[in-house]
């Protein structure tokens, strides 16, 4: 069957593959051509993120809006043609965003730009009032005595530097995970981190935390980039500086989110599927383009690819995870449900949509030759193979670790942390070129792991 | 006494001017040397354009903070060693931003950003909800029948591009201050109009309007451009679009402004003085860093760098007007008082603070030879001269049309629309190199107009 396949692609892939350019003979030319014409002319990632970011908007995990994404992709998925579409529900606890405002009272008064953070406390309607503590980092805060900090508002700085590979969000995202449980704990009033960002822009970065411990929630929230340099300025004058704080956020209780599943059944059904993946929910602020209508795009839309192209031997199957942004809850459900069941690799978009310039893959020793192809493959792109050991991904990182397979299309990260959990996070951020080349991309990896695509029979007989 | 001072500065210059670079024989040595030693070092405008911005913040034309930043300029003018320091009041009538918020109800729930314009009238807290009818131009609203925008929130349009020379906001802010009258006299609820701007933030673009011709003020706001995207990608889904507004801003009656003044006496106090400036307040969003606390701090650089160079034989006197942001009120109060008074020029910066690009002056056939040696001496800042007839500035714009002299140094404003009334106008969109060149090029146009600068005795006997 596979043979019949390659064959059957040699004869379609003349056509695509323009004959005064002599190619790789180590890239299926059938593979190249899905490559090609999605680098060319991909419609369906576009039409997915245009539509999930217009139709919807922003979809908060566990609230109505994220429920009306659901509706929407349970929808979409239908329409082109996936099979099995269906949504696994789960329980989470939902925490909505209120009223926010903080101000500076002293020396020199002047509103700065603020937002909640992911599980903040509650200020209440009348806020709260206390003088600045300001550390330039965790450790700093970490070390404070317990003196210094109580009945403070708490301001931890950092400088997080903006980097292709994205990485200094997690060394540098320590204030918003670890300061708020550690401030409350030392008996602050409240806590107000710079943005885990890398723009200048007055669009404060939000994003979960928790308090951990038994420490008490407290209001806590993050100031733009701009409005941190202006606290810092003013901390330098050296006296003292007051800020009131009305964070009015509110937890819900217990409500219900859900992934989104859709399939394109394989011509063995007893082998393990591919996952293809991306996360349905988004923060309340923007409209979740990049983070990550995007990254639901981009899976879906490869899979149609090969839905269009044939029939792959595997399934592809596609899961559009609900509340990743709260806690990875989508992700850790469908753990719970299906993390005992083999998968071929799991994939998962959740990096923006600019270009993909990095394939890194954990698909084992004894599928390295599969792993390299893969690489071949993607080169054209212009994407270096990374590890052959290493892969990540939000969602599907629970079972990257318990042992999965998997692979990573990495996107550029430079712009990623201008944008990320901002109110900025709308569809103009997505460059539809850079969107085309992650497809490609996707597509390609999805033909080569789908174990071969055979053509539909009113083709074959064309 | 002129002859002298040229013979003393072809001393001082010698140590400014490498003698590796023959320089051309049209500028004075002594011009130059100022000029090169602002671009090399001038600290002057960093530190007005940071206090400014850090010490007062925000500060909407009338309001206390407004009467703060008078406070702060008189003291900072005070301390730099200007003489006559006062403030010359004025009256006005005073606007300020309430709440506000905007939603789309129906067909696709989710909340839009915007921003009441100036003089906006007030939904209320219970806002307003109605049907959009939308227009690409105010040409569109203006031929409307009124019943097609009765009872409805009109939408206006437009695509305003970026240009060096900011041209265009005049064509493509017609929807801000025109659209709101024409949006009443039909009957319209409200109007939002797409953002007077060039930027993708959720940050959208207040400014000035006001209802004529009696229309009743309606609530008046802008959406950012990133809204006005998505609103209308929405409308052309073919459904009625329903919005909600809440734009609470209130009229505080009759207030006081004023214009804060000071010089650098001339050695000639009969010789009408040149005047250089920029405005005080700024919009309550940002921090007006490039609106226009970069104006009146390369106005006073200037200055200072002369009074410290030696005493000029004309009076420099700067002056810093007072709300210009909501109707030029400074502006023609200054005008009122000594508009039949003679100036050597005027000169306003108020345009942020990027590279100054291009010299324009007004100063008559008979000083064609003075407006000339301008020229040839910004010339290696990288500065074109440009037209010998036409000066433009905003404050001092009804005392050019009146006739008197002027001078305009343009700077690039690329990207001044994409900050420009936005609350991302803040101190780090500043660039301290372009900052000093901007206040070399002033200098060295000060220093010409100056009439020649007499050293201090004590430097002379060195």
């Amino acid at each position: 069957m596979f043979r019949y396949i390659v064959a059957a692609s040699l004869l379609t892939a003349a056509s695509a593959i323009p004959a005064q350019i002599n190619h790789s003979p180590l890239v299926d030319p059938k593979v190249a051509a899905l490559r090609d014409a999605a680098l060319n002319g991909d419609q369906y990632a576009w039409d997915i993120t245009e539509g999930l970011t217009t139709e919807v908007g922003p979809r908060l995990a566990g609230t109505e809006a994220e429920a009306r994404a659901r509706d929407w992709a349970v929808k979409k998925l239908t329409e082109m043609g996936f099979a099995n579409v269906r949504v696994e529900p789960f329980d989470m606890p939902v925490w909505v965003r209120g009223r926010e405002s903080a101000e500076i009272l002293a020396p020199f008064p002047q509103p700065v730009v603020i937002a909640a953070l992911g599980n903040s406390g509650s200020s209440g309607p009348e806020g709260v009032t206390g003088e600045i503590v300001a550390f330039d980092s965790v450790d700093a805060l970490r070390a404070a005595a317990d003196d210094l900090v109580r009945g403070k508002i708490v301001f931890v700085d950092h400088a997080m530097p903006a980097n292709q590979d994205g990485s200094g969000y997690g060394q540098f995202g320590a204030p918003r995970r670890q300061g708020p449980t550690i401030a409350s704990k030392k008996g602050a009033l409240a806590i107000v981190v710079r943005s885990i960002g890398t723009d200048k822009n007055r669009t404060p970065h939000t994003g979960a935390m928790s308090f951990d411990d038994g420490a008490r929630p407290i209001p806590a929230g993050a100031l733009s980039n701009p409005d941190a340099d202006q606290l810092l300025r003013i901390l330098k004058r050296g006296q003292p500086v007051r800020m009131k704080l009305v964070l009015e956020s509110q937890n819900l209780g217990t409500r219900q989110s859900g992934n989104v599943i859709a399939e394109v059944p394989g011509r063995d059904a007893t082998l393990p599927p591919i996952l293809v993946s991306g996360h349905l929910d988004s923060w309340d602020q923007g409209t979740g383009a990049i983070d990550d209508a995007s990254g639901v795009a981009i899976a879906a839309a490869a899979a149609k690819r090969i839905m269009d192209a044939g029939r792959p031997l595997r399934t592809i199957r596609i899961v559009w995870f609900g509340a990743e942004e709260m806690g990875l809850f989508g992700g850790l459900a469908y753990r719970a449900a299906h993390g005992k069941e083999p998968h071929h690799a799991l994939i998962e978009s959740d990096f923006g949509a600019d270009k993909i310039w990095k394939f890194d893959s954990k698909l084992g020793e004894a599928r390295k030759t599969e792993a390299e192809a893969i690489g071949k493959a993607l080169a054209p792109l212009g994407i270096v193979t990374g590890s052959f050991t290493e892969a990540e991904g939000s969602d599907i990182g629970p079972m990257l670790s318990d042992g999965h397979f998997g692979v990573t299309l990495n996107q550029d990260g430079t712009r990623y942390f201008d944008l990320h959990h901002t109110s900025n996070d709308t569809l103009d951020k997505v460059d539809p070129a850079q969107l085309r080349q992650n497809v490609a991309a996707w597509t390609t990896v999805v033909a080569i792991l789908s174990g071969g695509i055979e053509e539909p029979k009113a083709r074959k007989r064309r």
